[in-house]
Order: structure tokens, then sequence, then C-alpha cells
């Protein structure tokens, strides 16, 4: 079984939750998280508070919502599909003709079935998101609209994990979980994170430590930032935005705003060598998530993304249509996969020296191949392009990039150089 | 009206003067700039005078030149068109033999009726240019050539205006006066270049001080460069020389020496954001006015071109063609226009840094456009795109190069900025 | 008469002889070498020295060796091609049957008619090598094989040349002398470098030393490195493994593993402007002779090679179809005049700075073409060109490579320029 399977289970679990910046949701969310990666903190910020340029928001909850027509027929019915209800909608229980109605509806006359997503975190004000069809066939009347909500103080939830490896140094992953019943954008960054953290967690050995954040996106991360930015700019050596990683259609790259990183470096090292094409984007042009605040000025951490189909760049992003036939185990396993391989790379991303003048003698020091295979040769070559330029200045990746291999072929033959003495780090 | 109509009249006033390296004629045309720009400063330098590895040559005045052919009829006369004389002719009055006289006739086969610009600076000789029409029409005979002029110490004229900024930096323009009757090449440069001299004398806050020269091409700028060379490497930040920008035909580029300059940087973004399509030249192959001396080794100012049609590279090139009816309004407007946006870029050209982590809250900072027009949207783009950039590293042009935009867009939104003090300069 | 031709008569002298890594045909070879170059200096290294990871192997020798048939036929005889031996072959004299002969034979189906070279040297063991047509052609039978060989402690040997010039900084020569009869890989390699070694003492001014290697390959340059590593990396500048120099059909370009260095860019200068096209490989991918030893990390030598058709890359390589009609005097030639343009323009690559502010006036100075013909204008141009890039800060190959001419075409003006002070070296 892929765990690809797997993450599709958490994300049909998740789906239902009605999540957004604050409020129950996301606390049901990060409960379901917690059990499965027991260690994982979740912490709270009271609303009103002050970080950066921003102000954490009041809180919101719903017991329900929906409109009743003039024919008594109950529509945009919240407890049937939540994206239904605009996002932070005040709460009001009153009648109102259908030309008021319309102004506080939303629908998407080109995709017709979709009921699009919508809020309105920072303007109170209440609406309904409506399919096109649906809305096409509301009569003139009066409607009775119900939103059973509360916008009061409270406190933004978020967690954190912080995994020690035998290094302080960091890789900093970051998912978001405040987006209501969708699939790609997003359910599937923090259920693909919440695996790899198992995969991290397992490794036999680790390197590097790991801190893992899932958080309301935005002013998460700006929360988040706004406590921990001297140690996070401190010790972290690369990160990932995790976001859009769950349908098989594509995969695609952003790169951080400084574009030559280790993180940029590794996340297109692996992408050129693991899968067949990609999309590669630009910083400038086409950021919307995390990343801008993770790699502002003066944040400057050095923060990219792999992503399969990118937010923004598909017909069914931010509507109904993201949803759980929209993703797939396939593609959450071809994403979690290329992650793994990310950390697997940044695990054994040394620089290396050899400790022999003139190419070494491989056969009597025990290194070369005993069968001679149609793979021998090929091991033979990777082994002396490693002698060629392990010359101290150049990182495993690099050295891969050189020879045009991928990275993670080279680890085994660099572990075994490193027991017989041939090569050390530097 | 545009500013080309007037720098086009401008054009016309000088067009029919007789211009050479020295004499009356560069002193007539260095009056009719005087009148247009008070405070002009005319200068001059004695024959005779060492400047670097050159000699200011004798003054040369012509008061009449022509040929009588055998039945009597006058052609190459000076008073009908300057170009007939080869420039700097030595004084004759002789009748000679039709093969005589061919010596000492140029015309062009390929371009047959047009009169060739020729001149003979530092080798004693005269010559009449003709058409290659007219030529062929010469019957055997004697022929009186007649050439009444003086060539005899004196001095080399120059003008030179210096408009203060607030900083000493310079910005230096430069343009020459030593051709006779032509128009893209040459008095589209002087012409152009007065307009933009009112434009910058015109400027409410002038940041940068402006260096202004009219000189005869070659041996002028090396007179100028020899006087004034220390205090010009001191304090130019860029500069530009200005030629061929009359004609309606084409943009052109040519880059300074060392090709990433200020200078050359900021020529680049306008014509990349401001003509549909131009030309790039190279300094090793295409250069031929005074950026060889602003740019030879040891003097290494930051001095490249924005053209229309360049010199050498049009059929009409030195030639009685290159005339009014060559040049144009529209052809003078555009690069007028192009050369302005070069000094407003440079003006605003300032190295930014933003004072807020993380992305700020337009909103709240009253930075917001009120109203949500199609133009909002990429205003807010091109806001959240500066804040992105603004990382005390990058001046306004190379966020604009990052961002694809025209710096000229970004200038409204950074003084804003800086009076709410998001932005500050470093 | 080419010098192509002389280097043909020397490799038909040297053909016939058995070379290896050792024994008598080496030093057959290296005797006619010095008879060339007097002053060669041959000299030894014992077997079983460690040298680096390497240990000096036996030395081998040759009397007799074939293969007689069932009928009593004598096949495979050394003594008429030296090939049909597997090379280090230990001694035997035994009978076997078809089936163990076939187990100690190569031959090369996809090339019938070609007897293959493979040799054994850190293996015991015997073989013969055999075309393909002939070994389809044994009847099953007895046959008696007959190596008549020693394997036994000796001495491996190699020639030094050390050719003072008025500088300590030297270039480096290396090829190879332990290929039995094959003419482009390899006896192109030693007979070419041996007439550009008396090119390079004909030379009237020398500003470098040159030290000139004739060794086996990968052990020779292995010995070599550990006796003389300290001085040829404070001293060598610039170093070329000369080996595939001989045929006519190509010529290529393998980089040092550095890339830049003034080995290369000179090479590669040579190469853009002296033949129509040329075939770059990779260090990565295409490296396989003594520049893996001598690029090896930690020895960083800057060593690349011109080629003609490059190892590996031909279908007669390491056959008995490399011979003398493969190679020709032209291809000889080529490669000859090739590394002649390369010792020249490397001989006349200072950095210069021009002793004139603004550009000089080359008439007044003498400098200035006295005839007027269709070269003039090019060489004018050339001499401009260089008063406009000789800024103290490139070396004569970086203004010929920024002005796209050979660097040759301006060594005489140089020349020249030097005399009247118009430039100097910095």
């Amino acid at each position: 079984m892929m765990v690809g399977d797997q993450i599709y289970e958490l994300c049909k679990e998740l789906f239902p939750i009605n999540r957004s910046l604050t409020g129950d949701g996301v606390r049901e969310t990060l409960s379901i998280l917690r059990r499965e990666l027991p260690g994982l903190n979740i912490m709270s910020m009271p609303s009103g508070s002050r970080c950066f340029d921003w102000t954490v928001p009041k809180e919101w909850n719903v017991r329900e919502a929906y409109i009743v027509c003039p024919n008594g027929e109950k529509i945009c019915d919240f407890s049937l599909n939540n994206l239904h209800l605009v996002g932070y909608s005040i709460p009001i229980h009153e009648t109102v003709d259908l030309e008021v109605l319309q102004e506080h509806l939303h629908s998407l006359p080109e995709l017709p079935d979709a009921i699009p997503y919508v809020t309105s975190y920072y303007k109170e004000k209440w609406g309904f998101c409506i399919s096109q069809q649906e809305r096409d066939r509301l009569k003139p009347g009066s409607y009775t609209v119900h939103i059973d909500s509360k916008l009061e103080d409270g406190e933004l939830n978020y967690a954190e994990l912080l995994i020690k490896g035998d290094s302080d140094e960091e890789i900093f992953l970051s998912s978001y979980i405040c987006h209501p019943s969708m699939g790609n954008n997003e359910l599937s960054g923090p259920t693909v994170l919440t695996y790899l953290t198992k995969y991290i967690m397992s490794m036999a050995n680790r390197r590097y430590s790991y801190r893992i954040v899932f958080i309301p996106e935005t002013i998460g991360s700006i929360v988040y930032l706004s406590k921990n930015l001297v140690v996070m700019k401190e010790r972290i050596v690369a990160g990932f935005n995790l976001s859009c990683v769950g349908d098989n259609n594509a995969y695609s790259f952003l790169p951080s705003r400084n574009e030559n990183t280790l993180a940029d470096r590794v996340a297109l090292h692996v992408l050129q060598h693991f899968v067949d094409e990609f999309v590669e984007y630009s910083f400038a042009d086409d950021r919307g998530s995390d990343e801008r605040q993770y790699c502002a000025p003066g944040i400057d951490l050095p923060v990219c993304s792999i992503m399969r189909s990118k937010y923004a760049e598909y017909d069914e992003y931010h509507t109904s249509l993201d949803n759980l036939d929209f993703i797939s185990a396939e593609g959450l396993d071809g994403a979690y996969q290329a992650y793994v391989k990310v950390f697997d790379v940044l695990e054994s991303n040394f620089t290396y020296k050899i400790n022999v003048l003139c190419e070494p003698q491989l056969g009597s020091r025990g290194l070369y191949p005993q069968e001679s295979t149609k793979d021998t040769w090929g091991i033979v070559k990777n082994m002396m392009n490693i002698c060629a330029y392990a010359d101290g200045t150049k990182d495993l990746v690099a050295i891969a990039d050189k020879i045009s291999i991928p990275a993670w072929d080279l680890i085994d033959i660099v572990s075994k150089f490193k027991k017989s003495k041939l090569l050390e780090k530097v």
C-alpha cells in the first residue's frame, strides 16, 4: 500500500470539518493531527494581539446557516457544504427581497455547478456562495437568511513540533489548516506534512533538527514569525511551504525570494531527477502562500515549495470542485515521495574531500564491485566521478548536478567511501 | 503640440548654417542655443593647443566656393548647399581640365542624386562634393574652381551648462555641433539636447546636477576632457551621448565600454518598456561617436547612447538626403520622451528598504486604493511587489526589472510609501 | 613540405615497436625520441615502487607469441602484429582444446576484420586478440598456445625535457608511449609532441619555460606527479595532454576539470578561430587520459586537450584499424599547427595598458599604414580596438575575444605599439 493511501484516508476524515482562521474547526483539526503525531504542541494567540503590522482577528464559530426561499425550500445550507457560507460572515436573521439577497451572493458563471470559496476576514459582512445554476433558478420574492455565527474575542490556534537532530540547524516545514472543505488547496498540505513528519521521526540518524508548523495562512505565519524570528533566522538552513500537494495532474516549483538557497537547489535537483516534467514558477509573479511572509525582506528565510497543481493555476481552485475527487492517493503519494527525496538528499548533503592524490585504486581498497553486470559500469563511473569532483568545494548536490545524476544515487557510494577513509567531510 | 514640433522648428532654423570643427558657423549655432538656454557658457580653445594626443586645428571659414563650367554654368555652389565643399578645403582659384577636377570630386554612384558629406580636417587639400547624376553630365573642358576660404590660427568653440541639483553627483549629456546642413546626423542631437535641458531646468526637485556640453565631435570631447577630467571622473554617475535622435524609423542602443553601468541599465530599461523594439549595438563593433573618448581606458566614464537610426547604419547617412525631410517632429519627440523617461527614472532611482517585517497591512495604513477598478489590482500588485523586493539591496530599476514593469509605474507608489514611512532610502 | 610529413615519417619508424607500460619497446621508443630531441632525459622507477595509491608494475617483455592450429597453421603471431597478444600476458606453452582457447580469445563481432587491443596490467592472465573473421574459421581440435614472455621486477621508463625560458613559469606538455602498433591512439601524441618540442626549442625569445614529458599513461603520470608535484603546482600556468592528434576527420576539445584556466581559454580561442568546427567534450562525461590525474583534486593542474578524433569516439579506436592509414600527414599537421598557435598566443598573452588618454593619433605616431588597401581598414580597426580595450584588466586573449578576432592577428600590432611606447605591460 502506498503511503498516499493513508494520507488520502486522513483527508477524508478531515474533509467535513469547517476550518477558518480561527474557531472550533481549527482546534478539531489540530486534535486529529496530534492523534497522528503525539507530541504536537497546540498553541494559541489571543484575538487583538498585535503581530508586526497585523492584529489577530476575532474568533469565528458557526452553528448553522442557510437561506429559506419564498417557497420554503432551504438552500445554501452550511451543514451540507460549509463553502456555502462566506468565511467570517456576521450573524444575521432577516427576511429580504431577492434583489437585496443578490448583493450577498457569490457564484461563478464560468463554472456553473461550482460553489465558490469566499472569505471576508477583515471587513465585517455576511454572504452566501451558491452555484450559478442554482442562483439562476431563484425567483423574485422574500428570502429568509439565517446565519447563527459568533464573531467574538477568542484565540487563534496553531501547532508546532520540534524534532531534534544531531545539529541545531533546522529544516523548516509549514502548512496551513484554515481552509474548509477543499482537497488540493487545502487538505493536501497538512496531511502530506503529517506523514512526512512520521517519516522524519522514523529516521535512524537525523543530522538536522526539524521545525514543523500547522498554522492558519498569512496571519498564522505572521504570528509564528513574530514569536520565533530570532531563533528561526539563526537555525533554519532550508524550508518548505507545503500547499497544493494532492492532485495527480502536474508537478510545480515556486522558488524562494532569494532563489539560490540550499532549499531551492535541493528541491530543483529532486524535481529534475524525480519527475518527468514540472512547471517552474517565479517568486515575483506567482507567489501567493506563506512564502510571502517567510521570504519577506528582513525575514529572509530560505523557503520554497514543491507542489502538484499550484493554487490559482487550475480551474477547480477555491471552489467546491477542488474536492476529494480532485485529489488522489497517487497525487498525494507523488508529492510525499518527492519530499522524502528532498530530506534524504539534505541529510546526506555534505561537502566532501578525497583523501588520495590522483585517482584511487578502488580494487585494492575493496571498493570495486565484485560482479560485473550491466549496472556495475554505472556504479564504477559514479565512483570515479565522486573521486574527481570531491575537491572540498562542492556539496553532494553540486557534484550530482555536475555529473547529471540524482544525488541519491551517490549516497551509498559516499557512505562506503567514508567508511574506507577515502573521503572525509570538510 | 508635441515638444518634437518645437525641436523641429529649431532644426529648421539651424539647418542652413555652415558648421565644422571651428569657425563662424559654430559660433552662430552656439549663440542660437544660448538664446534658448540662457546661462549657456560659450568657451574657446586656441588653435595649436595640445590636448592629450591631439592638437587643436586651425580655424576654418568660408566666404564662397563654386565651380564654373566650360559653358559658364556655376555648379557645386557652397551658398546653395554647404555639403558641396569638402570640409576644411584650402583656398584656391584656378582653372583646370576636367581630368584634374575629377581627382577633387566626390560622389556616390549607389546614391546618384545625393551629395556626399566629406571632410579633410588633418590633411590640407581641397575638393567638392557633387551628385553622381550631375557629375556624369560634366563635359571635357576647362573648369574654374573658386574657394574663398581661410584656414588660420583662431579658436575652437564649445559650450557648457552646469545645472545644480541637491547632490554634486552629475548626469552628463553631450552632443556635437560640427556637422553642416544635415538632419539626423546631426542637428537632431544638439536640438533634442536643448529641449532636454529645458526639461531638466524645469524639474521641481533635482536630485542630480547636470553637466551639458555642445562640442565639435572627437576633438571637442578630447579638448573638454583634457580640461575637466578629474572633476568629471569624480562626479559623473551616468552619461549619454546624444546623436542621431531625429528620424522615426528605429530606436537603437549603444552601450558604454563597461556595459553594465547605471547609464546602461537605465537606458536599456527605458527602451525595453518604452518602445516596441530597438536594435542593440555593441561597443566593440559599432562605436563611432564621442563615446570613443568618454569610454577610453583611463577616462572610463559611464556614457552610452539611445538613438533613433544609428550613424553609418542608414543609406542617407552623411549625405544631402539626411535632411529636414529625413527627420520629423515625431522622430525627435520619440527620442526626447525616451530621454525624459531616463532622467525621471534616474532621479527616482534610490535603493529602498521596507520598514515592516512580513507583508504590511496596506489598508490600515491608508495605502489601499479606495475604488476597485480594473487598474486597482495592478496597483496593489505593484505595491506588494515593492514590499517584497525593497530589501535594501536593489535600486528601483533592479526592482522594476525583477517584476518586469516600467520603473516609472513605481515612482508614485514609492513616493506614497515614503510619506507613510513604510519605505526608507538606504 | 608540411611538418606533418616529417611527423608521419616518425610514426612509420615507431609503429612496429611493441610498447606497453614497461619493457624494451618503451626504451627503444624513448631512444628514438632522444635522437630527435637531444637532451631528452630518460628516467626510471623500479617495479614495486609505491606512488600515491598505486604500485609500479613488473616489467613485461615478449620474445614471441603465437597459436598453432590443429592443422599446423600458425595464427595470432605476435611478430606479425603485436596487437595479437593481450598486453601483460603471462608466459605459457600448452596444448588446449578449442573450447578452452575460446575463453582466452578477444574479437569484435561489429568490426569483423579488426584485431582488438586488450591489456591486463593488474590481473595476471594470458590471452590473444584475433579478428572475428579468423575466429569464426577456427575448427574444433587441439591448439598449442605459445607465449614466451617475461613478467619480472624491472623498471618503468619515462622521459622528461625542461626547456628554460625567461620566466620560471612553465607550460606543461605530456604524451604517452605505452601503446603498441596503433596510429591515432597512440603514436600521434608523442610524435606531434616531438615536433612541437623542436618548434619550442627554435623560438627566438621564450617567455615561458616548458616541461615536456613522455610517459606511460595513467601509472606514468602518477609516477611523475608523485616525484614532481610541488614544483609543478608552483610553476605550471598551462598544460596540455597530447593524445589522438593524428587523423584528419575532426577537431575536438576536452577541458580541464576547472574549465576556465588559461590553458582552456587559449585552446578554445585557437579552436574557435583556427578550425571550421570542433566537438566540445566535457570533463565530467568524457575524460579518459592523463587529465584524470593532472586535474585530480589536490593536483589541480590546468591541463586540457586539443585533439583530432577523440579516443573512444571513433570506430577504429583501440583496434588494428587505427593504423598508419587511419592517420595522415595532414591530420598530424593540423594538430601541430593548432598547438603552434596555442604557444604563440601564450607567449604573447600579456595584459596591456594604453599610455594615452582618449584615442591616440596613430598618424602622428607613424603607426598608421602608409598604403590604403583593402587590408588597411581591418588593421586600423584592430589598432583602434586594442586602444579601446587595453585598459590594464584584459589579457590579449580577452581583448581578442571581446572584438571577435584571432589573438594572433593582434601580436604584430601590439609589438609595434610597445616599441612606440603606446602600450605597456601591467
